[in-house]
């Protein structure tokens, strides 16, 4: 599967558009929007950049694409307000995947605009929206030209599916799951963990090029709350996909090959795999790591009836898993597999209290020259130690000859 | 009409897409490239960026929107070999208007990076391509950031119709006709050159703000030969669309008063007032200014029959303007309009040699802050220069004084 090429939510504003489902992912960013916060004020604590670079990565289109950087910028414009400065230029950069729907992010630009003027006056620094489309586990961005770079509800879509669980893999090592499963094999653990060990190798890579020294980064994403990658909570809501499916196969409607062969290109990591990636990047410094749960529908309306929560969940994940599925079993199957997926989930739901983990780790952008400089200061202290120690040494022999010299004169 | 909103080329790859049409803006494109190379050896000449910012203002969608940007590229890539230096990091804004075709843009990305590295091998520098929507009347880019401009086939589109040529306007002051006519009043003409006098000044503003000195700018537009304004070169092909749109009034099938109430937001300008803008803005300077010819077809089978080039230019014609007309008199009569538009052409070009006249002009953004400097400086050396004549006049006075003391004691 060409994950760069298929993968983006759901387009337009219909029943089943992600910008009509998109209401779990709007709930992750309002948890996490304190350490956003937290971050910016720790930027402008330090000096507050004439021109600020912001980026958001894997923004999809929707109300949660203009509503993310929108808060960013007013969080911004509310500490230099508080601190009696005119707020900076704004670049702001939207990033997603070539095939999104930038199209309906930029014919909401004018009335996003606007709303800027309404709210905040023309006293507002300048702001320039761009689109900045392809894959975050490569470049996207200029060197030293971001200040703040969000993510949310991205980073767990991995850039392929691991080496070995491909379709067209010569054996299917992962029959009758789209993702890891407590029957699934080792290898098949091992593969997801090593691909997100890398791909997240990769963002840390290009981001550490692309954030300023003292720049931050705050990123969200599905995770798992033990090291268990097998835990419920990490994984049963593809559990149930999967059931869907297999159900599918059961009546001869899809061949049990096809779902043999799929895998999903996502992984919910623990906060310890995130922690050791970062760490062995050197690049960014942790600042704070967390992990909170959330209802697998938003929790919105958590009283109701589980199999109405049940369409609510089946909706959310259809919009965005749709492309890709799609691509594997044809879109005929759709309408079928998601009523038979809520149904499962309502199930499931009617029983269960397993809940979304996500991560929310705030970074900081290490001064990797300042530590450079560093170095070669303590070198250099070194050096000039070591040729003052010659120095001293041949002025100590010198006198030393000396001493022996007049001695020898006298006795 | 909202221009912002409804001006943009026709979308997707079909029949009257303008991907499928845009043959003589290619054509263009390709005359002036001789000065797009010289403006970027020039730029060059004085220093090679660490990292080059290119925007392309109304770049549109389909095959001419990435050959621009690779070919000025590339033309920075070899004048970068040819001096024995790598070349530097591409910063490329690709701008059109909110309902611009991004996506189709944005999808043929990785088989253009791809394209690049087959090309040039991975030491080409590393190129970064943004989506930057929005008007070229306003602010697009940060203060400073922009060391190239490229504009074609764009600056004739106005930001609005002109005040009171619009279609709720109380009276129709250009009945009958689209664009400026032999037949339109003076207040027409009048409306039409304030109103690009307005945009253009508009456009410098903004671009002198953003380009850095010593930047360049080449623009091409649809222009005329002469002074006058209603010579057949800037406004027959309008003439005849208003011909066609009145032939479909005559048989009841389009009412007079939406043709008398449509104007069209263009204005083809003659050199002179081209170059007044330019000089009354003051922060660019001409380095070149020509005006070229070009065939209503692009000249690409000339010698074919006129009614087949007449099919040809309406195809151009509507894959430019049917968004606008659509607006007005809606979609169902388009197929209609641009089939009697080619018969019009056809037989207009079978007895006429009228060709469009374009105008390319190279810009240099002068260096305002040197500017600056000399007159400080001229203005530092005459402060210094009264200071030393008033210490030079209080020494004379001394001596002469001292010269009174002696010969008073003398006498």
């Amino acid at each position: 599967m060409e994950v760069v090429r298929l993968l983006h939510m759901n387009k337009g504003a219909g029943e089943t558009s992600y910008a009509q489902n998109s209401k779990v992912q709007s709930k992750i960013i309002s948890i996490a929007k304190p350490m956003i916060e937290e971050a910016l004020v720790e930027i402008l604590s330090k000096n507050i950049p004439e021109s600020v670079g912001i980026a958001d990565l894997g923004c999809s289109s929707g109300p949660n694409t203009l509503s993310v950087i929108s808060q960013i910028m007013y969080m911004i414009h509310g500490q230099c307000c508080h601190m009696g400065r005119s707020s900076p230029e704004f670049r702001l950069f939207l990033n997603d995947l070539y095939s999104n729907d930038f199209n309906d992010i930029f014919v909401s630009l004018p009335a996003f605009y606007n709303k800027i003027k309404e709210e905040k006056g023309i006293g507002f620094g300048s702001c320039f929206v761009f689109g900045a489309p392809g894959s975050f586990y490569g470049r996207l961005f200029p060197g030293n030209s971001l200040h703040f770079v969000h993510s949310s509800s991205s980073l767990h879509w991995l850039s392929q599916v691991p080496p070995g669980l491909e379709s067209n893999a010569s054996t299917a090592l992962n029959k009758g799951k789209l993702y890891i499963s407590k029957s699934s094999p080792k290898c098949v653990l091992d593969a997801y963990s090593l691909q997100f060990h890398n791909d997240f190798s990769s963002f840390l890579k290009s981001r550490s090029l692309e954030v300023v020294s003292g720049g931050r980064m705050v990123l969200t994403l599905m995770g798992r709350s033990t090291s268990d990658a097998t835990t419920e909570d990490s994984c049963y809501h593809w559990e149930l996909l999967a059931q869907a499916l297999m159900s599918m196969v059961s009546e001869g409607l899809v061949k049990e090959e096809m779902v043999d062969s799929f895998n999903a290109p996502y992984y919910a990591p623990c906060a310890e795999e995130l922690k050791m990636a970062i760490e062995n990047d050197g690049s960014f410094m942790v600042d704070r790591l967390e992990a909170f749960e959330i209802e697998w529908d938003g929790g919105c309306g958590i009283m109701n009836d589980p199999f109405e929560r049940g369409v609510r969940v089946a909706k959310t994940i259809r919009a965005v898993v749709e492309s890709m599925l799609e691509s594997q079993f044809g879109k005929h199957i759709m309408d079928d597999l998601f009523r038979r997926y809520a149904w499962l989930v309502g199930d499931y739901l009617a029983s269960s209290k397993t809940k979304y983990v996500n991560l929310v780790v705030s970074l900081v952008k290490k001064d990797l020259r300042a530590q450079e400089n560093k170095d070669y200061c303590i070198s250099d202290a070194l050096r000039i130690s070591s040729v003052r120690l010659r120095k001293w040494k041949a002025s100590f022999l010198r006198q030393i000859k000396s001493v022996f010299k007049v001695m020898s004169k006298i006795y």
